[in-house]
C-alpha cells in the first residue's frame, strides 16, 4: 500500500491515508516521490479559496520523483523513459490540443479541459497528487527529467515559483539594463528576482517583506529592498524614483496577492513603460486607479500572466541546471516536513513563517 | 495682416484677432490654412482641462494648407517642398531626439520637450496654431504632402481622429478574422472601426452614441452597433458574448473618455485578449477593478496609448489616399464654420452636437 | 460503394478506384464532398518531388463537404456538428500536442507526427483525401463551418492559397500605409497581394506572369503589376524604388518557387525592412547572395514560413466570410473537374493554365 | 596643442599631427582621452575596405576621457555635465531625427545623416577621432557618464563590440533555457557569448578561432568551444546537434566576416529558430544557399544587424557596470599602446594577434 495526504475538504484536518499501486496505462509512469512541495496555492486550497477543487484531494503540484515504473513513456524531448530516472513533471494535465483556446488562440493556458494534479484531480481517481509516497502520472502528462547537474533538492527549491516567475519575466520583456522594481518577496517574487539577473536587469528592487524573505532577495542579488511594513506607498515611489532619475522602473512585476498593489505598481514603473501582474491569483477584493493618470497618459502596458505550460517548467530546468553555480538555489528551503508533518508545513506555509517548504515523504 | 483666433484663457470668449506676417528663418514655412480642425481635444482646452496651457494661443492642431512661403524646407520624405504645394504637418514641434525618452526608450510621445501647435504654443510667439489664415511652421516641423488622390476636406474629416487611432489600432495588434470592439463612437472610435477592418477584422462592434454617430459607424463599416443610452453594461456584455461564441472580444479598443468604461472594457474582452485605452485624454475621475478576475486570471493584456508621432500622420495619409474609394471619409464632417463662428463650432463640438467640424477661413 | 481518385506512384495516371463506406470511430465524420482542390502541391506530388509520401494517396488536401455521418465530433468552436451542414478541416492530422516542437518550441507546423490529408496519408488507410465522393475525418481533425455568408465556392476558391497567404502575411507584419511588394502571381501570391490590402498597405505591387494571373492581380486590387516575362531583375528594382522614393519596398512576399526570386526578393526590400518566404516549397536548387549587401548591412529581417495550423485556416473562413462583399473570391477559379477529368486538371495546374482548378466529384 | 594620429589615406603609414585646441560651440564638450579602441574596422579603414570615407581621419571611434570643459553639455539622462567627469559617448553624430527612416520607419540606423566618429569625419574638420590626446565632442553628441563601480578600462574591454553585440542579441529575441550558437570569437562574438548568459540561454556555444580567442570565450562562460581551424563545417553541425538533441541552435549569432558562415550559421540553427547576421561588415563576396532547405522549410527567421543607437551604449554601461563583478571585463585587453604604436596597434589587430588593443594616449 502506498501513503498519501488527503486534504477531505476545506479547513478540515489533513489525513494520511493509504492507497493502492496503480496499474499503468500505455504510456502512464509510476513516481516514486522525492519530494513535493507546499506552496501558497495549498494553502488557498485548504482556507477554501479556489472555485472548481474536487475534494478530497491530495496536494502536492509541484514535484520531483524517482522513476519506480514506466509503461513506454516518453519525456518532452522524445526519449523513452527508464526506471531510476529522476523527474520532474508539468502539474498541468488534459490540455485538449482542440479547442479554441488552444489552436486559434495559442492560449494553452486557458484551456477549459485543462486540470491540475493536486488541485484539480480528486484522490478518488488515484495518486494524483505529490503529497504521496508514489505518484501516478497518466498518458500524456509531460515529463522532463532533471539533468545531473541539478540536484533535486535545487530543483525544488524553485518549486511552482520558478515556472511562473519565468512566465511573468518572459511577458515583461525586460531589456539589457532596465531597471526592474519586483513586488512581493515570497517565492514567485524571489524567483523573478533572480530571472531579472538573468535577462540583465540595470537593477532589481524588490519591494515586500517580512525582513526573512528581503534578506533572501539580498542574498539572491537584489540591488535594493523595500520593507512594506516600513514604507508608505509614496515613501516606496520617491525610493523608487531616486534610483531612476525620477523616471520609475522600465518594468516592474507585481507577486503580492494584494489587490491595493496593482495601481501602486502602475504608479512605480515609467511612462511607457511595462508592468507584468502575475500574483492576484485568488479574488480577494477590488482596487481603485486612475485611468487617465495611470494608465493612458503614461501609455502603460499591462499584461495579466496566468498559468504556466510545458515550455516554462522546460526552461526553468535548463535555466536552474546552467546557473545553478551562481544562485545558491536550496538556500530557498526553510524547511522539509514528512508525510505526517504535512499540517503544519501547511501552517506554516500560510503563516509565511517559511520561505519554501518541502514534503519529503 | 493676417487674421486668427484667439483663445485669451479658459471660459473667456474666443477672439478674432491680426497677426504680422512673419519672417520665415532658414528651413521654415507659412502656410495659407485651406482647413484646421475643432477636436474634443479644443473644447477640452476652452474648459480648462489641460495642465501646462500657455494661454493665450490660436487653437487647431491638426491642419492642412497651400504653402505660400517656404524658406529651403522639405518634407518627411526629404524633397523640396514648392509653392503652392497642399501639405499637412505633424502637430507636434521640438521632439529633442537627445533626451533619455527619445534615444534610449523610444518612447518619442514621452519627449519632455515636444510641443503641439494649437495646444502647448503660444499665440504671443506667432501664428502656431490652425484657426488663423496663415501658420507658420517653424524649421524642423514635420511636413507631408497630400498625394493627389487625396481631396484635402477627406484627409480633414481624419483628422486628429485618423492618427490617434491609428496609433492605437497598431498597439491593438490585430489578427485576421478578430473580433474588434470599439467602445465609443466619435471621430477617434469611428476611425478605429475602419482602421480594424482595414486590419482584417473579422467583426466590428462599436458601442457609443448618440444615433448620430451610430449610424455613421454603420455607413462606415460597423458590423453591429450598441447604444450605450439603451442598455446596461451587462447586456452589452451580453451582446458581445453572443456574438463571440460565449468568449467575448479578441481585442477592445476604448475611445470614451469615461472612467467606468476601462473597467467594463476590460471585461468585454476575452482571456488572453487585448485591450487598448486610447480615450482616457484628461483626468476625470478614478475606476474601479478586480485585479483577479479582470486582469490576472483573464491573462489580459492592457495598452495606454498616448500621444501620435510622424509616422502616425504619414501613414494616416497613405491609408486615407489607398482606401478613399472604399470609405467616404468627407462623410465625417458635418459642417465647415468660418473663423468669426469659432465659438459656435467649439460649443457644437462640445455638446456632441457634430461629427467632425472645420474651421473653414 | 465510393469513387475516388488515386495517384498509384509518381508519374502514373490517376485512377478512379472504389472504397467501402467506412465505420465512423468516436468523434469521427464522414464528410459528402463538395469540392477539393487541384493546387501546385498535387503537381509535385505526380512529379515526385516531395519526400515521405506514401503512394498510392487519394489526392486533394483542402476540400469543402456535407456532413452526411458523425459519430460526436465538435468544431473548432466547440460546438457539437450536425449532418448536412456544411464544413471545411485542416488538412493537417495528428499534432501531437506533446513533443518539444508542440510544447517547448510553440512551432506545430514542425511536429514530427503530423500527417496532412491528401499528402502524406495512404489510399490504403481509407479516403483520406479529398477527390472522392466521401472524405473520412478521423477523431481530431480540426473541422470549421463555413458561416452562411460565405458560399462554398468562394471558398474553395481560396483554397490552401489563403491559409498560406495569410501564415506569410501574418509573419510579415505589414505596418499601415506600407508598400508591399508580392513576387508571385499564383494563388499563393493573389492571396496574399488581398491580405496586404486587408493589412492596410499603401499600396500593392505583383511581380509575375502569365498575363493571365496579372490581370487577376489587378482586379484583385493590386495597384501595379510587373511582368517577369518582360523586365530583367534590374528593371523590376528600379520599378519598385520608383514607386517608393527609391527605397525600395518595406515588406516583400515570395511565393514563387524559383530560388533566383530570393535573392532579388531581398534587394527589392528597403533597408530595415522585412522579407517573407513561402513559396520554396520544394528542393529545386541554390541560390547566391551578398551577404553584407544583401543582409547585414540593409538590417533586413528575412522570415521563412513553412505550413500552416487550425488558426490560420479558421481566419482564413473568418475573412473570406467577412469580406466577401468586397473581393469577388469566386473570380479566381478557372474550372471546374469531375472526378473522371482529374488527370487533365492535374495537367493544368502544372502547366499553369488555370489559376484555381477543382475536383467537384 | 594637442597631438593626434591622422591616417592619411588607405594603406599609408600613420602620422602623428598637432591640432589646435579648439573653440568650444554651446553645447559642445573637450574630452582629454583616457583611451580608446583599435578595432576591426581601423583595420577595415587602413585597408580601404569602407566606402565614403573621408580621408584624413583621426580613427577611434569608442573612446572614454575626462572632461577637460564643457559649454552648457548635458547627458543622455539629461544631467548637465562637470569638469572632470569620465564619459564616453555614441561614436554616431548627427542622425537627423526629421528623415523617414529617423521618423516614419523608427530605424535611425539608416539615417543618411549619420556620420561615425573616427570614420566618416575628417581630421581636417578637427579632432573627431580617438587617437588623440584631446576629443572635439560637437553639440548633439550623446554623452554617457561611466558610473562610478565602472572602471574606464572595464568598459573599454567591451569596446564597440558591445553594444553591437548587446543589438545582435536584443535582436536575437532569446528565450530561457536556449542553446546559444555564436559564430566568432573576436570582440563582437565574446561579448554576445557573455550577453547571452544575461538572457538566461541554457547553454552557449563558441565557434571560432585562434585558442587564445577560444580559451577568452571559456573563461568568460561558454559551455562550448569548436575551433574552425580544426572542423569542417560538417562536424560543427555534428558537435551542435549532439548538443541539442538533434535538433540544432535555438538561435544563432553571426560575428565572423566570413561569407561562407552565413549559410552554415542557417544550417546550424534548428527548424523554427532565430539567426541574427552581425558579422559581414565589409563586402568580401557572396555566398550559396539552398531557399528551400536552409530557409523557407527551415520556417527560419533571419536578421540581419547594422549598427547602433544611443540606446546601445547607454545599456552596453548599465549591463557592464552591473555585472562587472561577475565578468572580468578587463581581461578582453591584450595590450595598450601609445600614440606613437598606433601603426603596431593596427597590425596587432589585422592580425588577430590581440582580441582587444587600446590606444592610451
Amino acid at each position: 500500500m502506498i501513503r498519501g495526504v488527503v486534504m477531505p475538504a476545506p479547513q478540515a484536518p489533513l489525513e494520511l491515508r493509504e492507497f493502492e499501486r496503480p496499474a499503468l496505462e500505455p504510456g502512464a509512469v509510476l513516481l516514486e516521490t522525492l519530494a513535493s512541495e507546499v506552496c501558497g496555492t495549498d494553502a488557498h486550497l485548504w482556507k477554501g479559496q479556489l472555485a472548481g477543487v474536487p475534494y478530497p484531494i491530495i496536494p502536492g503540484h509541484v514535484s520531483v520523483g524517482r522513476i519506480a515504473e514506466t509503461n513506454g513513456a516518453r519525456d518532452v524531448d522524445g526519449n523513452a523513459l527508464r526506471d531510476g530516472q529522476i523527474v520532474t513533471f508539468l502539474d498541468v494535465y488534459g490540455t485538449c490540443g482542440r479547442c479554441w483556446y488552444c489552436t486559434v488562440a495559442h492560449a494553452t493556458t486557458r484551456c477549459p479541459e485543462r486540470k491540475v494534479y493536486g488541485v484539480t484531480l480528486s484522490s478518488e481517481d488515484g495518486l494524483l497528487g505529490g503529497w504521496a509516497e508514489h505518484i501516478h502520472l497518466k498518458p500524456g502528462v509531460h515529463i522532463i527529467p532533471l539533468p545531473e547537474e541539478l540536484d533535486w533538492r535545487a530543483f525544488m527549491a524553485g518549486g511552482c515559483g520558478m515556472p511562473t516567475a519565468l512566465h511573468a519575466v518572459t511577458l515583461a520583456e525586460i531589456a539589457f539594463g532596465d531597471t526592474v522594481v519586483v513586488q512581493g518577496a515570497g517565492p514567485v517574487g524571489l524567483c523573478a528576482a533572480v530571472l531579472a539577473q538573468l535577462r540583465g536587469a540595470g537593477q532589481v528592487i524588490v519591494i515586500g517583506g517580512p525582513a526573512i524573505r528581503l534578506e533572501a532577495a539580498r542574498r539572491f542579488g537584489a540591488d535594493a529592498v523595500i520593507d512594506i511594513a516600513e514604507t508608505t506607498p509614496e515613501e516606496r515611489l520617491e525610493r523608487v524614483r531616486e534610483r531612476t532619475g525620477g523616471r520609475g522602473a522600465d518594468v516592474t512585476i507585481e507577486a503580492t496577492g494584494v489587490p491595493s498593489a496593482v495601481p501602486e505598481g502602475m504608479r512605480l514603473t515609467r511612462d511607457a513603460g511595462r508592468y507584468v501582474v502575475v500574483g492576484q491569483y485568488t479574488d480577494v477584493g477590488t482596487a481603485t486607479f486612475n485611468p487617465h493618470l495611470d494608465l493612458n497618459q503614461k501609455h502603460l502596458d499591462v499584461r495579466g500572466c496566468w498559468g504556466s505550460d510545458v515550455g516554462h517548467v522546460y526552461r526553468s530546468v535548463r535555466v536552474m541546471a546552467r546557473y545553478a553555480a551562481q544562485f545558491e538555489w536550496t538556500d530557498l528551503i526553510t524547511r522539509e516536513y514528512g508525510l505526517d508533518e504535512a499540517q503544519e508545513a501547511l501552517e506554516d506555509v500560510a503563516a509565511q513563517r517559511v520561505v519554501k517548504a518541502l514534503i519529503v515523504p
